[in-house]
Order: C-alpha cells, then sequence, then structure tokens
C-alpha cells in the first residue's frame, strides 16, 4: 500500500524549497501538503492551544494542491497527525529550508521541530535544510538537496526510525557532482553572533533589535557542521529526550540530603539566605 | 560581589508565579526582571530576528521595578543577555510556570526554554515549574516551589553548572511538609491526549481546535514524572546536545555507501524509486 507522506516546512508553503521536496516524494508515496501559511523560521516547537486555527486549500506553483494553515510548522503535524486528511500519515518530511539546521539551531528551527512533531505523533519525521550562504539568497537550486531527501526517506520507509528519534538532514550548497556523499554526524556547535541594536522610533521610543552578523559554527569532525564544510551532507539523529546523564553524578554530589525529608522548613544555617 | 540574576517566564510579567520567584531570589543576588506581556505557554524556543522588539517598564503587584517586552520568554533571555541591563546577568531563572513542564513539554515550554536560551548565552539557565492540577488553578500558592528554587539556584551559585545544561525542576503541588524532598530524574514521558476538534465559524466557514483532554505521564520511577508522582521535587538536567548517539550504529548499517561519491547520479537500479 502506498505510503501517506506529510510534507510541511516553516518557510512557508508558497517555497520553492517545498516544491522542490513534493516533487521528489510523489515517487515514493501519496503526497499531502501542509504548511504555514507565512514564514516561521525561529519560531521554534509551538502548540497552539489557545486559539484555533484556519486552514485553506491553497495550489503550489506547479498547479497541485496543498493547505496552509495560520499554525507553526509542528501545529501542521499535528493537524495532520489527529486526522485532518481523514488518511493516516506515516511519515512527515519538513523543509527544504533555506539556510542550514545545525547546532543550537534545532530547538528554534521550525523544519526541524516540525520532524519533532511527527515523532510525539508517532510517525518517523525527518528535516531536510540547504546549507545557502546569504549572498546566494536569489540563485538557488533545491533539486540535489530534494533528491538527497528522497534516498534518505527511502531508507526510513524501508528500515523504520527507533522510536523518539527524527533525523536532522543538511545538505551543503553544492552542485551534484560536488556532494561527496552522506555522512552520519553528531549536532555540532553554533555560534551566534547577536548583537543588541537600539533604535529609535518616530515617536521617539526606544525598540530593539536582535542583531549582528549571520551565525557560523565550529566545523569540527564529526559533527554535522563538519561534514557541510567538507562537502558532505550530514544526517543526525536527534532524540526527544534531552536528559544530560553524564551530568546526573556530578549533581548527585550536591548537598540535597541536607535538605531532606522537609526540605523547605529544615534548610540548616549555612544554607540559609544572607539577609 | 552580588549576583545578577535575570527573572523571566512564560506565563507572562503579571504572573503570581513570577513575583514569588522574585522574591526569594533578593536574597541571593540583584534582581532584574525582563518578562512576556503576554502568556507565551507552549510557545517553543523563539528567536525573534524578523521584527524589533518592545520593552516598557512596568510594576510588580508589590510595587517593585520590572520591564515586560513583546518577545517570547527565549527573546527576553537573549536582550537581557546582550545588554538590555548593561550589567551582564550570571544567571537566569524562569518561572514559575503553572503547571509542570515534564517529558515531552521541554521543547515546547517557553520557561524551559528560556533556560535554554540562557545556556547558548553562557549562563546557567533554570527552570521552575508547579505540577498544579486544572482544578486549583485558582487557589495557589508558589511559594514552597520559590522556596525550592531558592535552595537550587544558591547550590548552582556555589557549584556552577557544567556547560550545555540546564536544570528542569518541577515542584508538586503539596504543602512545604508534604514535600518529601528532591530527586535527581531524568525526562519522563508525556502522554497527549489531543483531538482534533472541527467547528464552524458564524460565517458557515471551518476552523480547528488542538483540543482533548489534558496531557498526563507515565510515572515511571527515576523520571520527574515519578518523582512528582511520589510528592518529590525533581531536578532534571537537560542538554542542548540532541544527538541519539546510541542510534548512530543502527544507522550506519543502512545502505549510505552505494550512493557515494554521487549520491544523486549513481543510485543502483534496485533503490531507484518506482514509477
Amino acid at each position: 500500500m502506498k505510503k501517506h507522506i506529510l510534507v510541511t516546512n516553516d518557510d512557508g508553503v508558497t517555497s520553492s524549497g517545498l516544491l522542490a521536496l513534493v516533487e521528489e516524494m510523489r515517487s515514493l508515496g501519496k503526497v499531502s501538503v501542509l504548511a504555514p501559511d507565512h514564514n516561521w523560521s525561529g519560531g521554534g516547537h509551538v502548540k497552539t492551544l489557545d486559539r484555533a486555527l484556519r486552514v485553506r486549500e491553497v495550489r503550489l506553483a506547479d498547479g497541485s494542491q496543498a493547505f496552509a494553515s495560520d499554525g507553526a510548522p509542528s501545529d501542521c503535524v499535528a493537524l495532520a497527525a489527529l486526522g485532518y486528511f481523514k488518511e493516516p500519515v506515516d511519515l512527515v518530511v519538513s523543509g527544504i529550508n533555506l539556510g542550514a539546521n545545525f547546532g543550537h539551531d534545532v530547538t528554534y528551527s521550525g523544519t526541524v521541530t516540525a520532524a519533532m512533531e511527527a515523532v510525539i505523533a508517532g510517525v518517523p519525521g525527518i528535516a531536510v535544510s540547504l546549507d545557502v550562504p546569504y549572498a546566494h539568497i536569489d540563485e538557488i537550486d533545491f533539486c540535489p538537496a530534494a533528491r538527497a531527501a528522497r534516498l534518505i526517506v527511502q531508507r526510513v520507509l524501508e528500515n523504520g526510525l527507533p522510536p523518539e528519534i527524527l533525523l536532522n538532514v543538511n545538505v551543503p550548497f553544492l552542485k551534484d557532482e560536488e556532494i561527496r556523499g552522506f555522512r552520519l554526524t553528531r549536532q555540532g556547535l553554533r555560534v551566534y553572533h547577536s548583537r543588541l541594536d537600539e533604535r529609535t522610533d518616530p515617536r521617539g521610543r526606544p525598540y530593539y533589535w536582535i542583531g549582528g552578523d549571520a551565525p557560523t559554527g565550529v566545523p569540527e569532525r564529526g559533527t554535522d557542521i563538519g561534514a557541510l564544510t567538507d562537502g558532505f551532507i550530514s544526517v543526525t539523529p536527534l532524540q526527544l529526550d534531552m536528559t544530560a546523564y553524564h551530568a546526573l553524578t556530578d549533581l548527585n554530589s550536591w548537598q540535597w540530603q541536607e535538605a531532606a525529608p522537609r526540605p523547605l522548613l529544615r534548610l540548616p544555617a549555612f544554607l540559609m539566605p544572607k539577609a
């Protein structure tokens, strides 16, 4: 039976990165598109509970049917997982994002958090991003990244993914023949260069931009950033369990016991706050 | 020298959970408050780059100075970390949230993602939530949770936190004398009971609520949920590295190599998508 693949993104339903992905996914199953009606980049893992969501039918640039929601990428996944399409969703692919999502980007990224939402809903989730330098933002060929996504999704359909795990895929901004292959990687280290940019509006009141240069990354071997730098497609399995297990023993050595069994009433003198 | 502690939250600057936390933090250092001007629950890890942020001075219920922003909790942390208060921030405490944040909540939660933002900015971050049952939402004493937060923050000021790690603290909804102490825990499993609730507006058009019953959790021993269920305060160290290391070997057994070194042009026949 044909698999039902949901395609979403965070750049909005009109993004050509989404269309490129949709076209490749059609060879693997039945594709439904439900994506935000506007750009949600940096919007994080949203669960919209305090308002209702709208969904309207739209057409992609190739004339095919799609649905646009005023919710976040993760809301789109939730709507589909909860039955918007009647037919159950078997797999979610999110992207192709305009710009890499690696290192600390993963919890901010609408692309990646849409894949997280899929995993929470119990289906495989794959996020795909293209490492487009800011300078090239107008001349983008998403096809190499879309073809890479097809191979990866095919593998996931064949093998499944362990529970609680999503794949975060980043594709270097290279031609097909320049891409050196795939690398399984760990999450690397993003370096943000944010700066507070205080301005004054025409009414004399201050406002603040989170400004500064574009983020960079540490191209360490074995990481997503390192692989991209070397011309490889990075495939990073991410897990939803964020527990820092290695920190538990250290924390265990802290003086927690003095506080028990009546931690808040019987603090020893040296723990009492100074006046 | 007095430590500079930033207090923020995701329920909004007027929440009494924030005030209770502020009052306890004053015994540990100089406290600044910069929090959202409205409720951001479930708003995720936001980095607002596509618009400017406003900040205005407000008064808390005890008459003390605070600042409210139209950004997300993580934006409030970014503003402070980038120098809004001139004086550098030494530590961020977020809360006290109205409702527990455990299991899969952590990437949705504005409370927890504010603490993530602190860690990304290079200072310790601690998220504090009170496990208030929905039925009790109008009769809340945040003081036991605030006192627990004070003890934990004091420990963090004494010991520091390993880099890339935040603490996610959940306090059971009990009286001081009923709380059994602290437990170091791992992230447990949330169980969501969401259901799609389709309605029709007065103009005859559909709209959709993410509805259903309140989420529950699996009260497994060793987890945050298990500790709360047993009457303990859970302290879960979370790390920003979400790599699923244990999945790498499994993924490594997949047929990635057929695709190299020209993965997108030289797929063997059996890998080609079926028409």
